[in-house]
């Protein structure tokens, strides 16, 4: 099966929310990236359709934005 | 185990979400809450945190607010 790819850029609202998807998921399903320590997969993010982080991509390839944390202007900055 | 719940009002963009979620948790541990139908549960959500719909109370007590992106076909639809 497909993983769920949650994307987030480490501030205190990603994490929270990070813990919250980990524990009402199954977190083998899940992949974590944080694009605050992996820059290169901003440009794979923003074409998934995230707007936002943190953001959930399913694997139906809906993105789910959690909350409003950081734009993606933000985390490039 | 406490149940999470999911609050939604309807809207084609709650409902998109709802079917994600319902696929990306064990649905037996979601109840579904249509506020639209059941106003006498908006002051319950409103106690709970929710500022926003759809958004997804946690059996913690966090309350995640999920902003689904419309598609363009949801648009155009």
């Amino acid at each position: 099966m497909k993983k769920s790819v949650f994307y987030h850029a480490g501030c205190p609202v990603c994490v929270s929310a990070e813990q919250d998807i980990l524990k009402l998921m199954n977190p083998a399903q899940v992949e974590v990236v944080n694009l605050a320590g992996a820059k290169d997969r901003i440009s794979e993010a923003e074409k998934a359709g995230v707007k936002s982080v943190p953001a959930l991509l399913t694997p139906d390839g809906n993105v789910l934005h959690i909350n409003f944390g950081a734009s993606m202007a933000d985390v490039k900055g």
